[in-house]
């Protein structure tokens, strides 16, 4: 390693082969030294998930790139990189480029949102970057200035406890008005289930369903990427401080 | 159903043998009508994860008693029980009891809160309850008219998006000082792994740790805990709205 380069690492939860996060380890690789340390098949939706009483396996892809394909969660492989993989704590974590979106309350459930979030845990600067198309292949070229100028950004700065979750919207790059920093937008999963297989007593189903948010609440994620904004949305790991605790005292009457 | 009863809905990560979801239950059939939905078997630390493209099966363990075992995620079966087992959208939803601690950053990773925090998502008050230790077999019994008390307030309020985190403090019941309406406090997991099999180009480990968390901050549900209070954290489903947006605009101007 070079002396004086920022040691990056790069993660996802679509898999090692996605293209997203070759893409992102790309750009990547002209900011600092870069370690890919990603789940071996696709883990989405695996949150902030990780193994427990199961052994993780951790494979070196090719013995000249630090290229490694790991079993277990996103959150997984955030720990193994950081505690058995990179030679030291990291300057930058990024997580990505994700398959669909992570706006809203998909981010609750994302697996490239809380990997990026394990690394901030552990101090170390982190962004997520997911586009709202979900084909396997998409045109990033255009956000490669973006995406660097921003993590060069963040690199430098101490946001400790925060964790930047950005989404491109899925319109063509022209139509992109700017970036807004924003908050999270309400939304919820309209569920639908498959019935695939039904026996006494048991029953099996498939989750499908649709996304369904609140777009009109100017300064929220849902409303910049309706509006053809990037969205930048600051995540805090401790989700309580918004919160008037004096409003909820009464609950200590209750013992 | 009679008519007017309340509708509470049980979850847990511990599976639906554990003792405490047992001991939630019973608890609860004293306040309304119940219905059990829980994993088949232990998925402790699958946080907000969900199953997609696999089925998951769900199965009455018994005809004539409403407890479902369920083969998918904590939050999978959140969304089963409202979409297909549940005759309406229930009035409470109680997760738990959890044996081992969701204190401080153990939250993230826990399947016993994420799962209420799903059914909070869906509009439904909802509360997760764990105990610091981690046995099998626990002395729950003296928190029962706590539990009692605690959910029926919670039954009738109306605190939308914000889902209730209550951690009993390890000591005996005699020792326990009060409750505390608390924030999350700072802690993280110094991992340790495992080296159990080795080959060309793979490893593959076990990951274990200890969980180091600062107890000093009064306000917190370390310190709370490490008092020997009960603590009570509302949990924001929308982890934002506490940093100053304004301070990060700077990231706009990087498009």
């Amino acid at each position: 390693m070079k002396k004086g380069k920022p040691l990056i690492l790069v993660v996802n939860d679509d898999g090692i082969d996605s293209q997203g996060i070759n893409f992102l380890k790309k750009i990547m690789c002209q900011i600092g030294d870069v370690y890919v340390v990603a789940p071996d098949t696709n883990r989405s939706a695996y949150s902030h998930s990780m193994t427990l009483n199961n052994s993780i396996s951790i494979k070196k892809m090719n013995k000249n790139v630090n290229d490694f394909a790991c079993s277990g969660t996103p959150v997984d492989c955030v720990k193994l990189a950081l505690n058995k993989i990179l030679p030291r704590t990291p300057d930058l974590c990024v997580s990505g480029i994700n398959h669909g979106s992570n706006q809203s309350i998909n981010g609750l459930y994302s697996g490239t949102l809380h990997a990026a979030m394990e690394a901030n845990i552990q101090g170390v600067p982190a962004i997520s970057f997911s586009h709202l198309s979900y084909e396997t292949i998409i045109n990033f070229t255009p956000f490669s200035s973006f995406i660097y100028d921003v993590s060069k950004k963040v690199l430098g700065d101490s946001n400790e406890g925060v964790t930047f979750n950005i989404n491109f919207p899925d319109v063509p790059f022209k139509d992109i008005k700017g970036v807004k920093v924003c908050l999270t937008g309400q939304g919820v999963w309209k569920e639908k289930f498959e019935l695939v297989k039904k026996e006494k007593f048991e029953k099996h189903f498939l989750i499908g369903g649709e996304f369904k948010s609140n777009n009109n609440l100017i300064n929220t994620d849902n409303w910049a990427l309706t509006n053809n904004f990037i969205s930048i949305v600051p995540v805090n790991l401790y989700p309580h401080l918004s919160i008037n605790l004096d409003k909820l005292k009464y609950l200590e009457n209750v013992f």
